[in-house]
């Protein structure tokens, strides 16, 4: 029986990384060594929102230089979305609806670049092709910013966001440092709903204990005011300041978020409360009991795209991720996600890939452990710095140019023309 | 008649920027190949606060190496503050002690690195000195990122934030277009409390009509909702998307701040109201007149800091105008701030040094002015891109740590013994 033959379809889901494209690029320069399989090798517009629409373009029209920027460009140039799938019963009509179109298309290969709700889309999909006897080859590319898929040791997304987090903090540290007689305290906000992995990299910025950040609110810790107020005090007595790195997702003791986003879209279309306000909750309850000035900081946004300081050991393991996904469909793996496996630790660190069940993937969550916070909780451990530095090393090329600012890619997006002969609304 | 020879103080004033230790570098490696004229060599810890304290630490016993360092090192490395000074009348006690500080250790030359309000304590410090006849020299070194100083064609420390900040829009920028169809619109907030300029410079990143930002509210132009409304929907039906970068000090047309911090400390010890939140008001607006959702970013202190991506021409001015103030002083100038002049445009921009009494530098204020902004006040002019592209041109090299991250100065600050013998209290 020879190889399985067709199109592939590329997607990215979810929030933007400094290196999705990375694994974009990993997928698509692989994909193009093997015409053979391969018969075409089409971008969906705006993730899984693109194969539902039928809005697919051919990535092999594009032009060569500008894939190859994708490796140094940041968010998802393929287009992205928040479209989230329920199971096979409840949105039944929406993976019938994929299936179509790919049948349409001959579509035979499908790469998801995306977090664990896009796995969960990726497994549920080759359930439902298996038993309509659909054959096709689904392969995950992990993604996240966040760093909490289980089953990976970390992943592609978490060492920029963790090293751009680190830097931004030990520089905003050095302005407390320098303003303490009048801005006394600031609280850097960063992302982070529902695990600590990027609040806890900028501890990584603290070399000395006289450094940023003087403390770090995970939400793996019950935020609880008196200790907190406590714990400011303490570093206000010991430096004269107290710099706060806070993560968006932090909780009561009562597991509510300190601050629910006011605005009309407290939830977004996932079931997730849109977060953002916690440093600045933060800041009030420091100004009201402590009675010094405060600051707060949330690069928001910027902070995932940041890849004009993103780690080189990152981008090159998102591309790595891309290349052994389209390298397993061939030896004809499906319904599994790439993981990144370490070992070796310190200057020995070394990175592979291996694999991991798709339903696997999309259910497991993985808050920053016991062993990376420290007896205080409010900072990190020894263990977690040795976790982490390996994933920040190094700083990955971006082009810049003539006027002095980064050169990023955008595709042209050749669409092909719609075969299923009906419009789908979603 | 000889030069006057006596001990130097260098100072930092006000907010960080990512070049201000630049201008110290250039202060400190030029006075010390004068050894016969200035006979020590001292900073003050926290600017005017230091002196008044008479607080004072030995820049020659620092180590060479971390002194190198101080090129590449943002924030203010000599310890910065918010203390203002006002009338002779008024203040005149501070002033006096100042001068008393200066008489105890033979200090008869003073540095003075900030804003219009240091070039005001300068210049009315240096009146004072004459009246009682007290012989020295004294000079300003200008810096803000603000870039609202009067009489130099730009400021140290302005063309590292409008770098760091365009390319943060640019970033940002990229991740509204990859998420469209779910975070449709963004705000980002920079600083800059009177002035546009930090607003303006996230102009730059729009290279094409569809990139970011599409919108740019800037202070000088007072903000109407209705027409802000109208704008954004305009965007969103040319590019599904709007990004608005939003000056922290944008008013209403009555002249109130579009958003008043809020908290126990609305007002610095300058009188100027803390901003902070303009971004926020923005982003409730487009949420509730138009139903779209908007995410906000602010970056606060991490941006005038980020010297992991500094303009190389901001440094090097930024040492060149340290420098150029104990070569003015060398030859008995006293009573002026050294300005930026410009010579030629686009590559052929070339930057010299020039010399304003220290009183007019202290009450001119420089708008962004009306040639640089557009027809529909919601963007920049090709005037302002070829005022400001040179001004963000090369990246500063920084120092990067076997862990990843930046190396940054500090100064160890042996302190000198007090000589004034009494107290004082500020």
């Amino acid at each position: 029986m020879g190889r399985l033959k067709g199109k592939a379809v590329l997607a990215q889901s979810g929030g933007p990384t400094a290196v999705i494209n990375a694994s974009a690029y990993g997928v698509i320069s692989t994909a193009m060594k093997h015409p053979d399989t391969f018969e075409g090798l089409y971008g969906a517009l705006n993730g899984i929102l693109g194969v539902l629409r039928e809005e697919l373009y051919d990535l092999g029209k594009e032009d060569p230089a500008e894939l190859e920027l994708l490796k140094c460009s940041p968010s998802s140039a393929l287009g992205s979305c928040r479209h989230k799938l329920k199971g096979l019963d409840t949105d039944r009509a929406d993976y019938e609806r994929i299936l179509e179109v790919f049948k349409a298309h001959n579509i035979r290969y499908f790469f998801y670049i995306g977090g664990n709700d896009s796995m969960d889309t990726a497994a549920k999909l080759g359930e439902l092709a298996r038993r309509i006897d659909y054959e096709m080859i689904i392969v995950g590319v992990p993604k996240t910013i966040d760093n909490d898929l289980a089953y990976t040791d970390h992943c592609p997304g978490y060492g920029s966001v963790a090293k751009f987090n680190a830097t931004s903090v030990m520089e905003a540290g050095r302005d407390t440092e320098a303003m303490y007689t009048h801005d006394t305290t600031t609280v850097h906000e960063v992302m982070g709903r529902n695990a600590g992995w990027i609040a806890a990299a900028t501890g990584l910025a603290r070399r000395t204990p006289e450094d940023a950040p003087h403390l770090i609110l995970l939400p793996e810790v019950p935020f609880e005011t008196e200790k907190f107020v406590a714990d400011v005090r303490q570093s206000l007595k010991d430096y004269k300041r107290c710099f706060v790195a806070c993560g968006e997702g932090i909780k009561t003791p009562e597991g509510k978020y300190i601050a629910e986003a006011g605005g009309a879209f407290a939830a977004d279309s996932f079931g997730h409360t849109q977060l953002g306000g916690a440093g600045d909750a933060v800041r009030a309850i420091i100004e009201s009991q402590i009675g010094v000035k405060c600051r707060t900081n949330r690069a928001g946004t910027a902070q995932r795209n940041a890849m004009h300081f993103a780690s080189k050991t990152d981008a090159h393991e998102a591309e790595m991720v891309g290349a052994a996904a389209v390298e397993a469909a061939l030896t004809g793996v499906s319904g599994k996600m790439i993981t990144l496996e370490r070992t070796g630790t310190g200057s020995g660190y070394r990175c592979t890939t291996g694999l991991v069940e798709l339903q696997k993937a999309a259910n497991g969550e993985k808050p920053v452990p016991p062993e990376f916070i420290n007896r205080q909780r409010n900072g990190v451990t020894d263990a977690f710095r040795d976790y982490a530095f390996p994933l920040i090393a190094g700083e990955a090329p971006v082009q810049i140019g003539s006027d002095g600012l980064p050169v990023y890619a955008r595709l042209a997006k050749h669409m092909i023309p719609k075969k299923t002969g009906r419009q789908y609304d979603v």
